[in-house]
C-alpha cells in the first residue's frame, strides 16, 4: 500500500492499515467539539489560555478560527501562557489545504462562539471535586447521536477532534471511575505533566461523589455526570451515531482515550469502525502512555501526523518540539486527514510552510 | 431528458430544465430554517398550529419530526386549528424515502427544539406592525453564509427550507419594503386567503418604521430589520454561501420570492444557482401569484412536485387537495429532490403511500 510517508501507524498495525486504505483519497467532514469547564481553571493543570479565566474564551476562538480563519471573541489567537499559538492554526492549516469541510459542534460553552454551531444541548461543565460536574448526559449523547447519524450520510468520514481546557484531567476522572488505570498516563499541554496534581483532582471529585476507581464502570452516564467533560457525551453520540455508516476518526491524544471508553461502555461494535488520529508529540510522549491506556480495554488503531517543527523560522512553532502543547483542536487527526486526501501532495513541509503562513497573517492582524 | 415525470416544471422553463438537469440523481443535502414570530400570532393570519399561541412550538415540532420521526415539544405532529397534519409529514416521508440526509438551522425560536440544529444567533421575531421586527440580521447573514459554504463542500446540492408561521404577512412585508408588488400575491395556509389582513398589518408596519413601498429598496438589512421576518436573513445567508459552489433549491412557496428578493438585493449573482420547489397546490393557486411576484425582478425558475392527495384514505390528508396548508417545512422542495433522486422509482403514488404509513404511526402514537 502506498501511503502518505507522513502518516506513522502508531499502534495496532493491521487495523491501523486497513483504517488508513478506508479512508486514502476520501473527503471527510471535520467536527471540532467544543466545550468549557471549571475544573479547567484550576490553577497549574492547563496551559489551554493565557490564564485560567481565560480559558472559556479559548473553544469558541478556536471555532472561529477554524470557520473564518481568524478569531471574533479574542483578539489575536488563543496562546499558552507563555505565547504559544494554539493547535487550531495547525487544524485551519491542514483543513484550508486539503479543502476539507468543517463545522463546530456545541457540547457546552459559557462564552458562545460567534459562529454558526450545532448545538447539542449541554451546559458548560462544573469543577470535578464537585462529584456532579455534567449536566443532561444521556440527552446531549442522543442528540449527537442524531446528528451524527444525519452527518454521516454528508460525507465518506468523520474526523472529530476536541478543543476543552482541563480536558486530561476530567479524561483521567472518566478513565478512573469506569477502572481504566490512567494515572501518570494521561498527556498535558504542559511539559511538566503535573500528574499529581491531575490524580488528587480525580480522588477529590470520585470521593464527593461517593464512588471509587472502577465503582461506575457499569453506569457510564453516571460516570460522565460526576468526574467526565461536556465534551465526552457529545463526541461519543456523535461517533456511535455516525460509525455504522462510516469510519470515524477520533482527533486528539489521550483524552480520545476517556471518549473510547465511554463508548465501548455504551456501544462496543462502534470501536470496530474508528480509530484514533494525534499527533507524534503524543504517540512519543515520555510523560503519558496513550497506548497503555487503550491496550487495557480494546483493540483500536493510532494513527498519528508526523509533525516536526523543528526547523521553523517561528519561535512559538518551533517550541512546540519541547513538548509544549502537543495536540489539540484535532490538530494530529485534521493533518492526517489532510494528507489522506491529497498523498504525497500534502506532507510535513507543505504543511509547515502553510501553518507558518497563517501564522504571519495572524500575527499582523493583532 | 428523461426526467421524472412527477416533477412539473412551472416557470421559466429552460433555466427549470438546467437546473434539473443538475440535481437528477445527485444527494443533496435537506436544510430546514425554522424561526417564530409575534406577528404569526395575529388572529387570522396563519393556520400553522392549533391556535395562535401554539405557532411557538410548531416550528421546532417540525424540526423534531424530520429528524426524529416524531415530535418531542409536542403530542403527536402540528396542526391546523382543523387538526390538518403540518407539511412536515410529506417532508419528513420524502426525505426518508430517497435516504436525504437533513439538518435543522435555528434562525430564531421562542422555543428550542430539542434535537441537534445549527444556531445562526438569531432571535424570534416581533409583530412586524412595531416596524422593528427583526434583531441582528446582518450578523445572522454572515453566519449563515459561513455555515452554507461548509455545508456546500459536504453535499451535490442542497434543499432549504422553512418553518415560520405567518411567513407569507412578512413576506408581503419585505417584498413591499423592497418595491416588489406583492399585495394580493402571497399565498396561505388558509384556503381563504386573507389579502386584506397581510395587506394591512404589512402597512401598519412600514408606517410605523417611517418607511413605505419600495423605500428600502437600497437598505435590504434594514427592510428585513423593519418588516421582515428572522428565517430570512438565515435562508438568503445560506444560499449565499452555497450557491457559488452548489445548486441551492429554495423549498416553499411564496414565502421564498421574498428570500428571492432579498438574495437580488444582497448578491443577484447568486441568483443564477438557484431554482423555486414548490407543490402543485402552490403553483395552481388562484388566490395567489408567485410567478407575479418573481417576473418583477428575476427569471429564477419554478420547479413543482406533483402531490395529489385526492384519492388518500385519510380526510386529513384528502382535504390539501382543498386548498388548505399547500406548502411549509420545504415539502414541494423535498418531494422534487427525493424524485430527481430516484428517478421513477419515486412518483407520487409511491410517495403518498409513505405520507399515509407514516400518518397512520404517528397517529397511533398519540
Amino acid at each position: 500500500m502506498k501511503t502518505n510517508s507522513d502518516i506513522i501507524i502508531a499502534h495496532n498495525k493491521p487495523k491501523a492499515e486497513t483504517f488508513l486504505s478506508k479512508i486514502e483519497n476520501k473527503t471527510p467532514l471535520f467536527i471540532a467539539t467544543i466545550a468549557t469547564t471549571e475544573t479547567g481553571k484550576i490553577p497549574g493543570l492547563s496551559a489551554a489560555g493565557q490564564n485560567p479565566d481565560f480559558t472559556d474564551f479559548t473553544p469558541p476562538a478556536d471555532a472561529e478560527l477554524l470557520l473564518l480563519g481568524k478569531c471574533k471573541s479574542i483578539q489575536g489567537v488563543p496562546i499558552t501562557p507563555e505565547g504559544i499559538p494554539t493547535p487550531g492554526l495547525i487544524t485551519m492549516s491542514a483543513l484550508k489545504l486539503a479543502d476539507i469541510p468543517v463545522m463546530i459542534a456545541n457540547a457546552g460553552c459559557k462564552v458562545k462562539p460567534q459562529v454558526p454551531f450545532i448545538e447539542l444541548g449541554g451546559n458548560s461543565g462544573r469543577d470535578i471535586r464537585t462529584g456532579n460536574s455534567v449536566d443532561n448526559v444521556e440527552e446531549v449523547i442522543e442528540r449527537a447521536k442524531t446528528a451524527g447519524q444525519q452527518l454521516a450520510k454528508t460525507s465518506d468520514y468523520l474526523v472529530i477532534g476536541e478543543s476543552i481546557p482541563g480536558g486530561t484531567t476530567t479524561a483521567l476522572g472518566l478513565l478512573s471511575a469506569l477502572g481504566v488505570n490512567a494515572e501518570g498516563k494521561v498527556s498535558s499541554t504542559l511539559p511538566l505533566n503535573p500528574h499529581t496534581l491531575k490524580t488528587d483532582v480525580v480522588r477529590l471529585g470520585l470521593k464527593a461523589a461517593g464512588e471509587k476507581f472502577g465503582s461506575l464502570n457499569n453506569n457510564p452516564i453516571k460516570a460522565v455526570s460526576c468526574v467526565g467533560d461536556p465534551m465526552m457525551p457529545a463526541l461519543a453520540g456523535l461517533t456511535i451515531g455516525a460509525a455504522d455508516q462510516v469510519p470515524v476518526l477520533l482527533a486528539g491524544g489521550t483524552q480520545m482515550t476517556a471518549v473510547l471508553a465511554l463508548i465501548n461502555a455504551l456501544n462496543p461494535k462502534t470501536l470496530g469502525n474508528i480509530a484514533v488520529g494525534t499527533t507524534r508529540w503524543v504517540t512519543n510522549d515520555a510523560t503519558s502512555d496513550i497506548k497503555g491506556i487503550i491496550n487495557q480495554f480494546c483493540k483500536v488503531p493510532i494513527l498519528a501526523a508526523d509533525l516536526n517543527f523543528g526547523n521553523s523560522a517561528f519561535p512559538g512553532l518551533q517550541i512546540y518540539e519541547t513538548g509544549l502543547v502537543k495536540e489539540g483542536v484535532g490538530a494530529g487527526g485534521a493533518s492526517i486527514a489532510a494528507m489522506a486526501k491529497m498523498g504525497d501532495a500534502i506532507n510535513k513541509e507543505v504543511l509547515l510552510k502553510a501553518i507558518e503562513s497563517n501564522y504571519k497573517t495572524l500575527m499582523s492582524m493583532k
